[in-house]
Formats: C-alpha cells, sequence, structure tokens
C-alpha cells in the first residue's frame, strides 16, 4: 500500500514549498521590466489598501490619523495582491501580442485587486467622472468602496470589464466559457479562487473544453489562484500533493504549469515567463486547428499560481500569523480604530509602498508606470466584452408565424406544443450562426426539439465513436451545448448573454431548481446592470421549462416540482417575466417576443407532449400581446354576468379548465360560464407593482369582482393567491394546482390527487356558484361518479380512459 | 505540443477498446462459480426485463402474447445489468468475509437491477408480503414496477436498502458518505452514473475522502458505472481517454481500478479479481489506521466499470444499434405491442436467460442459486442502515435552559442570538459523540458557532502545516465538517440522517439557494416515506440559516435573499417546518425542539450579529410552544380593542416593529398597539392545511378579524400573503418584508429601501388606524423627517446613527 498522503504531503509541502513549474524561468525580463512591474504592483496593492481603510488622506501626505479612517472598515485583502499580479502580468502581454483579453475574477471579495487596475488604467475616471486621476478623485474612489450608497466587495456591475460579480461562487469557469464561444480572437483570462474550487459548479465547469472549438471560438486561460485558505480553513486544493494536483488538472483535460512563491521579483519572472509560454501555446493550438481547418481537443494550458493569503502583509501581527493565513481573508488589522500600535503599523505598511514614487504629487500614476498598460479598447477593463450590451445585435428572426399550427379548431386540434418551436428554433440558428446557441442538460431531444440539429449540431469535442454516425448529430462545429451539468450549461448561456450575444436554455422542468441560485443572481446582476449609466442592455436570458409536473408519469413524485416560478417571481419585477402560453401558436408568440426583448429573465413553461390546440396564429398573438383575455368561443355568458369564472394558466391547467366548463355547459346549460386564460403570469399582480400589471378595472372587466372564479393554475396555487391578494373579489378566488401530492399516475389520477382534473373543477364551481345551492346535487353527484370511474380504469390498465385521453371540446367553432 | 486528445482517443479507443485493469485477472472463480453467478445475473436480468413489459405469463410459461404486455410500457434498461453485476458479486464478498454492506444506487432509472436483487434475495416479499416468491407473486411484481400507484423506475423509498433514490442526478458519492461516517464496520459500494458523474455536485463530492477517518468511519467503495451514454448523448467520461481518466481519480485521491468489457464470462472474474482486491485494500488500511490509532488519507480504491449501456441487449434491432448505445437508455424495444416481429424478438430475448432454469416450477429461485445471497440482515437489500430509522437513538440533549441569556429585560438586553446555542450546540457533540454532527461550507466560525470547536474540532484528512497550531481547529477525529460545497455537506448530512444519526447544518442564508433542490427532494422522501410501512421515521433535517438579509452591509445585493423559505413552505405540511425565533432563549427552545423531532426539515433563521433580546427562557418556551403570541409588555390594549395590530416574524423584524410600536406609544399615547410576534411561521396557515396551522378563532383572538395588521416579516412579504390569504379580515393585513431593494447599505438604510424601518411601520400604522384619518399628519411628517435625517447620518459616515443603533425599548418591565 501507498504510503499515506497526509504523511507524504507533511513532508513535501513546507508552508510554500518546493517551487515547480514546468516552464524553464530564463529571466524574460530585464531589471528595468522587473523594477517597473513591481512598482506598478505596489501601486495596485496602495490603492487596495486605501480602498480598505481611508476616508482621506489618500496619498498619506500627512501622518496617519484616525480621523483619516473609515468608521466602519470592510473588505477583503486575501486575494487581492494574486489578482493584481496576474493582472498586470497580462498587461504586458497584452501589449507585446496586441490580444483581445478579458479578466473574470472567480475569488470571493476580490474586488479591491481589480478595481485598481480598472482605476491605473483611467477606466474608471472615464466611466465615473468624479473618480477623477487625482488626490481628490483617490479620496472619493477610496471612500465608496465598500461604503453605503457605495460599491460592493465584489466584481460588481458597477466594476468596469466585469461580467462576473463572484458573490456567490462557483461560475468563474463556466461564465468565461460563456464570453469566448464564437469570439475566436478573446482570451478570457479566469482566475479560479482556491474555495471557489471545492463547489460543485467549479469542480465540473473544467470539463467546458470539450465544447471549445479551437477554431471558432476564442480561449480560456485559468489561473486557479492556491492561496490557501477560504475564510477559516484551508483549501482542499493546497492540500493535496503536488501529484495529486496535476493529476487531477491533467484528468479534467489541462496542462497545468505552476508558479509557485512569495518572493515578488523571483515571481515577476517565473510569471512572465509561464503567462507568456501559455498565451503563445494557445496561439499556437488555434493557429494548428485554423490552418488545418481540422477542430481537435488539445489540452489547454492552465496556471496553478501558488502564493500567500494576503500576500505582501505583515507576515505576523502581535505573533499572529497575518500572511499566509486564514486571517488575511478580510480586513487584515481589524482594529486600527482602537488600537494605536496598530495604526502605526497600518501605516508604515502603506507607506512601503512608497505612495510617493508610485503618483504624481497631484495623485496621478506617474507616466512610466502608466506606460505598461495598454491603451483604449486593448485596457481589459474597457474590453466591450466586458459591456456585452455594446456588441449585441438584434437577432435576425425568421417570421414566427409561418411555424404555427394550422387550421387550428379550438379544444379539438391536437399536436405537439413544441414541434412548432422546434422548427422556428432551428430556422433561428440557421440564420445567426455565430450568436444564438441553444443550451441543455442532454434533454434537448427527449424535449421534442431535435429539430434543431438539422441547423447545428451538439458541440462535442471528446472522442468520436463509429456509432456516432448513428443519430450522434455530434459536431466539433455545432450550435447546439448540451452537458448533464445543468450549472455549467447556465453559466455558459449567462457568459454568452453578458458578451454580447444570445440563447436559450430548456430544461425538464423540476430540475431547472438546481439552478435556483444562479438564476437568482443573474437577475441581480441584471437589476443592479439598471443602475449603471454606462452599462448596454444584453440579449434577455430565456429558460424554457418542458417536460412538466402534469405529465411526468413514471417518473412519480421527485420529477414533480413546478416550483422554480416562485423563486422567479421573488426577483424584481423590472427583470423577470413567466409565461404559460396555453398551446403551439401562443408558444411561438411568446417565444418570438423573449428573443427580441432585453436584459430580462423569460421563463417560458410548455410541457413537450401533444396537447389540445386553442388559439389560430392571429388569435395568439393578440392573446399573448394582452397576456391574460376571454375566450368567447369557450364562453357561455355573452353580453350577461356569468355565474362562474373558469381561468387558468399553463397548457395542462387548461386542458382540465376548458373540460370542466365543457361539463357545466353540458349538465347544467343555464349555467353562464366564462373562459378566462392567463398566457403572462405578472398580469395577475397590480399595476403598481410590476411593469405588466393590471389596473383593479382590467382585472374586473376580466374576473368580475363577485363571481367565483375557479382558477386552475400550472404550478402551487399559492403563487396566485400571493399575486392576486388585494384584488376586489379576491375572497371568490379559488386557485387549483399542484399541491406536492403525486406518485407514479397518470396524467389524470396526478390531477385527481390534486383536484385539478375537470370534475374536482366542475364540482368546485357548482360548489362555489351561490344560485346552485343545493339545486345541483345530482349532477354534482354524477360528476363525483364519472371521476371515479375514470380513476378505476388508470388503475387497472396502467392508462387513462379513452374518454379521458380523447376528449375534445364538444361546441366546435367555425373555422 | 502535443497531439490532439481527439485524435488520440480516435485511435486507441474502439469501441471498448483496450481492457485496462490494474488487478492482475488470475481467475479467482472456479468454473461452477462462474457458472453459478452468470445464472443469478440471468435471473436479475429476467426479472428487469419482466418488470419492463409483463403483465401477465410471468414465467413466460405460455407463448408471449400482445395481451401479456402492459398496455403501456415504461421503464428503463440501461443501466440495470451492470447494477445487478455489482451487486452480485458484492454478495460473493460479503459471505466470504462476512462484510457489512449497502448499495447506493447512482445512475438515473436503475431500479430493476436493484429491485431483482431485493426480490431475489427474499426481501421483497417479507416486506410487501403480496409480492411472493411465486408466479402469482412475480406476475404481482412486474406489473407493479412503473404502473399507476405502484412504484417508481428510481430507487424510491418503496425500495428495501434503499437510503438514494437517484431521481435527480449528483448525490450518490455524497450520500455515501454520509451513510459510512461513524459506521466504522459499512461498506457503502456506490453505483455512480457516468451521466450523473457530469454533474457539479458529484464532480466535487469525490473530495469526500478528505473528511474520512480510517479508524472511526467505513468506507465508501465508488463503482464509476461507465457506460457510455445519457438519455441522448454519449458521457464525457467514457470520451476521454485513458490517460486523462486515470489521471483524474487520482487527482481526486483516489485509485482507479478498471473492469472492462462485455464478455460476460470473462467480466465476471475481472470483476470477482478487482472487487475483491479493493475489499482487501480497504481492509488493509483500516487495519493499519485502527492497529497504530494514527488516521491518514489514504488513496483509497475504487474501480471504473466500462461496460455497454444496456448490456446483453440485443446488438442490434432492424439494423439500428441497441446494445452499446444510447437506444437502450429506456425501454430497449418500445413497440412490442404494434410490432409482432418485435414482440417475437423480445420473447427471444427473455428465453435466452432460460427462466425455466433459474426458477422453479412455482416460480421460486431455485436453492443452488439463492444460495449465493447473504441471509439475513447480511443481505443488502436488508441491512438496517437502508431503514436508518431502525438504527436511530434520540440524542442525549443537555438542558438548552442552562444555556440561556438571564435577567432578560425585554427590548433592553443586548447579546448574539447565536451565542447561547453555540454553547448548546458544544455540548450536544460532547454527549454525543458517534451519531451527532454539525455541517457547514466554511462559515461555522463566521456564524459564531465556533464555541463548538471545543467539543469536536473540523473533520480535516488533508495535509496539515505548522500554521494550523495557530488557530486551525483541524483534526482527524474531529465532529464538524466543513467544505465549501453545500451540496457535499448536505449530502453528507441526508446520507447521515437517512442512516440513522443526527445533524445540523448552518449556511449564511442567501447561499442556501445553492441546495434548494437537494432539500426538496429530501422533503419528497421523507413525505414518501410516510406511506411506506416499514419504514422508520428518521431524525430531521436541521438547516440553521444566519448572515441574513438584514445584516449583510457590505456583501451587498448578491448575499440577499431570503427565498429559501418560499421554496421551503411548497413541500407537503407534514415534513416542513420554518421557525424564525425573535431572540436568543427563543434559538434554543426551538433548537431543542427541532434536535427531538423526527421526520421533517426544520429550517430555523437566526441572525448572528447581536441582537436585542426580549424573552425569558421561561418566557420563550412558553412562547415557542404556542408559536405564536400577543406581548403583553410591549402592548397597551389591555382589556380593550385594540388600534391597531403590529406583528413581526424573525429577529430585525421584531426589533423594528417593536421600534416601531414604541415610536406610536410615545407620539400617540392614546392608540392602542397590540404586539404579536410570531415563531413558528405556519402557525399562520389554516389549521386546515398544515399540522400547526391555527383555527380562525385563534387567529381573531391574536389578530382581531377588523383591525389594521402592519406585520413586518423577515423574508418576502407574499409568503405571509399567501400562508394567510383567507383568514378572517385578511384585506386589512399589511405585510412588510424584504422585496428585492438593496445594495451596500447600512442596516437602517436597507430596512428603509424597504420600507420594513421603523418609521415606516409607524407611518403605515397612522395611515391604516382609521380613527387617525388625518388627525396624526403632524406625527407622521415627524416620522418621516426623523427617517430622513437617520438615512443622511449612515450616508456621511458609513454607520447608522447611534440614535438607531442604539435603540432599546423605553418602557422597561420589571424583572
Amino acid at each position: 500500500m501507498a504510503p499515506s498522503a497526509v504523511e507524504v504531503d507533511i513532508q513535501a509541502i513546507s508552508a510554500y514549498g518546493p517551487a515547480r513549474s514546468t516552464v524553464k524561468v530564463d529571466h524574460p525580463l530585464d531589471a528595468e521590466e522587473v523594477r517597473k512591474m513591481e512598482e506598478y504592483f505596489k501601486a495596485s496593492l496602495y490603492l487596495c489598501l486605501g480602498m480598505l481603510y481611508l476616508r482621506d488622506n489618500p496619498l498619506l501626505k500627512e501622518p496617519l490619523k484616525k480621523e483619516h479612517i473609515k468608521k466602519r472598515v470592510l473588505g477583503h485583502w486575501g486575494s487581492d495582491a494574486g489578482q493584481a499580479f496576474t493582472w498586470i502580468h497580462m498587461n504586458r502581454l497584452i501589449k507585446k501580442y496586441d490580444l483581445d483579453a478579458l479578466f473574470i475574477s472567480g475569488p470571493g471579495h476580490g474586488a479591491p485587486g481589480i478595481l485598481s487596475q480598472a482605476y491605473l488604467e483611467g477606466v474608471y475616471s472615464e466611466v465615473y467622472p468624479d473618480k477623477t486621476e487625482d488626490e481628490d478623485g483617490m479620496r472619493r474612489f477610496f471612500k465608496s468602496f465598500s461604503f453605503p450608497g457605495g460599491i460592493g466587495s465584489h466584481a460588481t456591475p458597477e466594476t468596469p470589464g466585469s461580467i462576473h460579480e463572484g458573490g456567490e461562487l462557483g461560475y468563474s469557469v463556466s461564465h468565461a466559457f460563456g464570453t469566448v464561444y464564437d469570439h475566436p480572437n478573446l482570451i478570457s483570462l479566469t482566475m479560479v479562487g482556491d474555495g471557489e474550487a471545492e463547489t460543485g459548479p467549479l469542480a465540473t465547469s473544467w470539463h467546458s473544453t470539450k465544447f471549445l472549438n479551437p477554431i471558432t471560438d476564442g480561449a480560456v486561460l485559468p489561473v486557479l489562484h492556491l492561496n490557501g485558505y477560504k475564510i477559516n480553513n484551508p483549501t482542499l486544493l493546497a492540500r493535496i500533493s503536488h501529484e495529486e494536483l496535476e493529476a487531477l488538472f491533467i484528468g479534467y483535460g489541462w496542462k497545468p504549469y505552476f508558479v509557485e512563491g512569495s518572493d515578488t521579483k523571483s515571481m515577476h519572472q517565473s510569471m512572465a515567463a509561464t503567462l507568456e509560454h501559455c498565451v503563445l501555446e494557445i496561439k499556437e493550438i488555434q493557429k494548428k486547428a485554423r490552418e488545418s481547418k481540422k477542430a481537435f481537443r488539445p489540452r489547454w494550458p492552465m496556471i496553478v499560481l501558488r502564493t500567500p493569503k494576503g500576500w505582501t502583509a505583515p507576515r505576523d501581527v502581535d505573533g499572529k500569523r497575518l500572511e499566509g493565513f486564514w486571517r488575511s481573508h478580510q480586513v487584515p488589522i481589524p482594529d486600527v480604530l482602537t488600537n494605536p500600535d496598530h495604526l502605526k503599523l497600518l501605516e508604515a505598511w502603506m507607506r512601503s509602498y512608497g505612495p510617493e514614487k508610485l503618483f504624481a504629487d497631484n495623485g496621478k500614476l506617474i507616466p512610466e508606470l502608466r506606460e505598461l498598460a495598454p491603451t483604449g479598447n486593448s485596457r481589459i477593463s474597457a474590453n466591450p466584452v466586458g459591456n456585452g450590451g455594446l456588441l449585441r445585435k438584434p437577432l435576425d428572426l425568421p417570421d414566427f408565424r409561418k411555424y404555427g399550427a394550422e387550421k387550428v379548431e379550438p379544444g379539438i386540434s391536437i399536436v405537439g406544443n413544441i414541434t412548432g418551436l422546434a422548427k422556428f428554433l432551428r430556422d433561428v440558428i440557421a440564420k445567426n450562426t455565430t450568436n444564438f446557441r441553444l443550451f441543455g442538460p442532454d434533454e434537448t431531444e427527449s424535449n421534442k426539439l431535435a429539430e434543431v440539429y438539422k441547423a447545428g449540431k451538439k458541440v462535442w469535442l471528446g472522442a468520436y465513436f463509429d456509432e456516432d454516425q448513428d443519430g450522434g448529430n455530434l459536431a466539433t462545429e455545432g450550435r447546439v451545448m448540451e452537458m448533464l451539468s445543468e450549472h455549467t450549461i447556465e453559466g455558459w448561456l449567462e457568459g454568452y448573454v453578458l458578451s454580447g450575444r444570445h440563447g436559450l436554455l430548456n430544461s425538464y422542468e423540476p430540475f431547472i431548481h438546481i439552478i435556483d441560485s444562479m438564476v437568482n443572481q443573474h437577475c441581480k446582476w441584471l437589476e443592479k446592470c439598471l443602475e449603471v449609466e454606462w452599462r448596454a442592455k444584453v440579449a434577455s436570458l430565456n429558460i424554457l421549462l418542458t417536460a412538466t409536473v402534469w405529465r411526468q408519469d413514471h417518473n412519480g413524485f421527485t420529477h414533480q416540482d413546478p416550483g422554480f416560478l416562485d423563486v422567479v417571481a421573488n426577483k424584481s419585477p423590472e427583470v423577470v417575466r413567466i409565461y404559460l402560453p396555453p398551446d403551439g401558436n401562443s408558444l411561438l408568440s411568446v417565444a418570438d417576443h423573449c428573443l427580441r426583448s432585453v436584459n430580462y429573465v423569460n421563463v417560458i413553461v410548455a410541457d413537450k407532449q401533444e396537447h389540445l390546440q386553442f388559439l389560430s396564429m392571429e388569435e395568439a398573438i393578440e392573446h399573448c400581446t394582452k397576456g391574460a383575455g376571454i375566450w368567447d368561443w369557450a364562453s357561455n355568458d355573452q353580453g350577461e354576468e356569468p355565474d362562474v369564472v373558469m381561468a387558468s394558466a399553463g397548457d395542462v391547467a387548461t386542458h382540465e379548465a376548458l373540460a370542466a366548463t365543457a361539463l357545466l355547459r353540458e349538465f347544467l346549460p343555464d349555467v353562464k360560464v366564462r373562459f378566462v386564460n392567463v398566457v403572462d403570469l405578472f398580469r395577475l399582480i397590480s399595476e403598481t407593482q410590476h411593469p405588466h400589471g393590471m389596473s383593479d378595472s382590467q382585472w374586473k372587466a376580466l374576473f368580475t369582482e363577485d363571481k367565483p372564479i375557479i382558477f386552475n393554475f400550472h404550478s402551487y396555487p399559492f403563487l396566485v393567491h400571493r399575486l392576486t391578494y388585494r384584488r376586489p373579489g379576491q375572497q371568490n378566488l379559488h386557485v387549483r394546482g399542484y399541491r406536492e401530492k403525486g406518485n407514479i399516475d397518470t396524467p389524470f389520477e396526478l390531477a385527481v390527487r390534486n383536484e385539478t382534473d375537470r370534475y374536482s373543477l366542475a364540482i368546485a364551481a357548482i360548489d362555489h356558484i351561490p344560485r346552485l345551492h343545493n339545486k345541483a346535487s345530482s349532477v354534482r353527484e354524477k360528476f363525483v361518479n364519472l371521476q371515479i370511474a375514470a380513476r378505476n380504469t388508470a388503475f387497472e390498465d396502467g392508462l387513462d380512459s379513452e374518454e379521458i385521453r380523447n376528449w375534445k371540446w364538444p361546441f366546435p367553432k367555425k373555422i
């Protein structure tokens, strides 16, 4: 048996153990270059400390006093130095090779490291004119950091050049890949925190190279920042042997290079050599693929950068470790307001960077240092990809009307709701070959969207086997992105959209909860962008939920969860939209609208099976434009007050509500039923709370203010209650929906369990129409018996009865 | 540059390319053993097909006809054979070495493979007496599979021996580790699907070995089932080179052994040798550690099992690939009801297993095969760990009253709410050294729970550095589990609880959304268990949410999301509980209750900062027992009708509501304010909808039916609206809460943005008390001005004003 890894590791790795680098360091920088880069690095670190501590005296022209310190000192120091260091080294190569480069900041709370770069490059002052490159501007810059009304300690939307906030960890690599797809010249340098690297989403996103085409896509250059500590714990990857660490990244398909140490001068040489080697290796791979026109998956280069946490901080404070330990994670010396010795220590530390040599008397970075940065849009912080809305071009969309079901007999015609959409998306792909992609976790074909493969196959840079010819639909140059990781595909899509392109993600409805938190964070990003003037709007992030709760059949209870809508409905009304098109034509209308929209998260719910159709294309467009409306053809209250409003939202829900309406009209012909359908869920809310909300008078025109409303809803019924809680006549609203009751059920049985089936709805109507009080008991009993009979069939045969399965609206409308 | 991996792979791997195994296969089985294992394997596969297809003629005593086939054929074949194969080989070793073994089934929809084992071992018939080991029982067993009212195609709670359903993929490895912690003799054999292996949660869970102590814990033996395909796509890990695959698992810290092929007879030899080698290696590791009493992290053995997807199915059907391709994922020949040739093909296939030789005429497995399985509780499907409630022992809990704040002056005393809890949990750990663990994603110390390390340090089997002596709190034999992966720690906790132990997970509130879907699935598991008679109840899964939305300060908008409660509230009322204790003593009372409870998911929300205290321990117990109540000391409506009810749920929310009450009482002393606090959120719902719900008359006694209620809520306000939507006087309920408005804000500023601050609440009261109409306008204006003044202070200093920060209840109660 091998000796224990623990024992081996303790021996092999002293704190920042033997440096290991597969690039021979032959001192690529001359002494003058090292000096300048070191000075630039110091300028950056000085700014980081300024942001953490100072409200005044930004250049330390006076001795540092308590009143110069923020009353509450907040922020993080841990990963700042490593990030600034890496950015500075990329600057050198941008200038040398005229690179198009973006910087993705993965480690949590590392914003000072990159904000300082944007400020040193002048971009910060360009986008925020009050943060000038002088003493006053610097003071304002410092003060606004982690200060009420100011900016955060992540790479928030206010950060020039950022498309990745990193407040919630785990998405830097998938976001980075999203930015480089179809951006063949872009290199997204991606700092990955070693804390972040422990998360599941990050751990699997290393596999993204199997979906990257070296001809048509750019490259991601990850720098795993092994600084050893999280908030209060060592990191896993910093506590395994070099052998395991190297094997891990080879296993993930990368070629890891190691840059390790704490001596800044030798580290400059090592990083310069290694980063340059990696950039050249990327260029060589791309050249080979592009010249041969043969795409392949190389082992892409990456860097493991091992530097002390809190690098360049004092090694100890009062005998307790600071640099190289988790204590440097946040504010490195927290008590400077109350401990005069520590204030002095801070001052000495800040002065050790020599601000008077780095910044001119007026506060501006001295010219010989400014020269180290690129200029114009070559500056990472000014790269337009980092403000992707600037690059966004509207999609060239085919006319969605052409893809609809024709000659729809409402409630009678049956087609797959997804069928038309699949063809529409096929042609969207065909017409937008470099700025639209479809994303899905191995469910695209199952979700009846396979038609899209005719225009764009599945991107695949893994190995190919002979059998792939037999319907594999794989290609190195595909347009559909499928990996069994909702996190990764969502991360790709976010990165793709934020860097100026368009996309749609399709998923089984129940498992979209896996990315609740990612969608939450994207919504938050979009909302904050609305407050940032210089941010141009990006395309909406579109999510199609299918394989819905009502058609899970043998998949059972684990596959029944329509609750993603509740999560989305909590986000800001400025950025979220929820659509429940009842049929295929309305789905097309909704999809077209969503693909044209900007700055939203659009959620579309549509089941993948064959379903009743209700609307001609023209009717669908009109209905979707209104978002909610009365279906006259299904109603018999024309010109009169209805006895009951039968309402629905969702395809299956509408089917059952319509069948309930038919039951009422057949067995209680004098009951006046109004049929209302809701497509745009936020129509239900007050117009004071959401831009799509309706006024109370509109509400009354649809739902009345005093009639019972039986509302059959696709998802958990409570969502309708919360959206409508203060509507006139709200006490008459009886919502049915999924109530977390399910098993291996036929569709009808599942509906009965949750009281969303036609009989339950018709019975509810009878129970709530006051004038029927006790007068329809025989009809009610009939419905109860019909329901029981229908259930029994299913238990015997495993199938719903023909009558249930083949039900059609019995009152055809001439078309 | 290296040649491209794609090119290399295409050459290196023909479909199931050169077999690779690091265990020398020296034919450990004699011919007779191989024959018997092959027969047992065939019996198992025959049962799998029977489950998929048959409703009658279970033993094929008659020619197979359409009427013997289920009317709807459902289920999955793809991974069945590989799983059955592995189980059977483990049986051999259980018998040979008297192992204590569990089987975790990771691949999606592989239930037939393991249900067949439970049936062959007799356990299925023991727990379901109608599924006898005879022809009738077999028919019923077949028919119930994927049939309405029957069982699902995952390892659902109805499956004997299962603690892992696998409907949602990604958690098999973390669940498996949860089962073996503190179960030193257990080996959890874990099949990992190669689709599942692409998910983020699974990808990072391989690192769990860094938290496994070979002395006090058992072992997980993963078998990565590389069958090559997901639903419609190849899997990543099946399409990388052997070199990468091997490196990946070495990098993750494992020692991978390969068993690859499709010829069943040679595969029996290979699997027997390799599995035995791995089991012996596990035992050797454990022996070394246990004898030396020195824990270490070895490279634990694991197996990569590469077999064709749909193994043993026909290679082609009508010229299209079946075995070894994704077409065998679900029902392998779907059209047997409509295609007579395919029905014949199915019959021939089923008969090729030779059912008449495997089962006696009465339908029972023949004795010589039955002998291959272990007996009694040694049978995997009968292992009590798989029905963990049987093993559950109540915690030995210290008296929580001892840990509370003493001499609480309500609204005046200030302590950290978590302080007492931390000490209580410390002693829970100290008194329950083998069946309680605390879990957290690197936030336990940040969440002010560091006191627990005095009783149990953080488990750490990674490398140790000298600096760890300086407050590292790491130990190989710790009781606190910290990894920066919410998915992994939740998976561990679920596995730990489901195998009969207890635990609590602490997390920042905003990032708990990362595991929405996992908690959803655990709730669904618990609910289904209630319907399974033989399942014993397990301990509740306890989640403490802290670092809450209202105290995020410089973390900003990304750290503000209290919406997990909405996700939980959608789950079945039978299994979810939500508590919002207002202070430290009530938190202790709630925590004690939760740790004693069974079969729930308990969510406790309590901020980690110092806060006002409101209740003595006795009052806290009484208040928490009621779940909601009037605080007389804060009310001035004694013996009268109140003008307004000021209500709150949540610590910060209560603080502000109390301050609003004080404002009203100071400036409008004749206004009668009743103060109501809610701890148990489901008290708000009707008693018809949740066991904790209150009746309408109880509701009226607290909230009145006609007075305005200003309800300050911790989370999104809509949740209260949905819980109370049909309460008497519901239209008078004005709920304030987080409305998705935030930035880098002081606590007061954040409250003002969301109108949950004291002034906004007091103004709302004025606006809604009818008799004040226009009579309190000067007071109202005063509140507006005070609010503005308080905001301005924060913008200048970055701190809330002293007055805001140090506010105390101005009407002290004698204590």
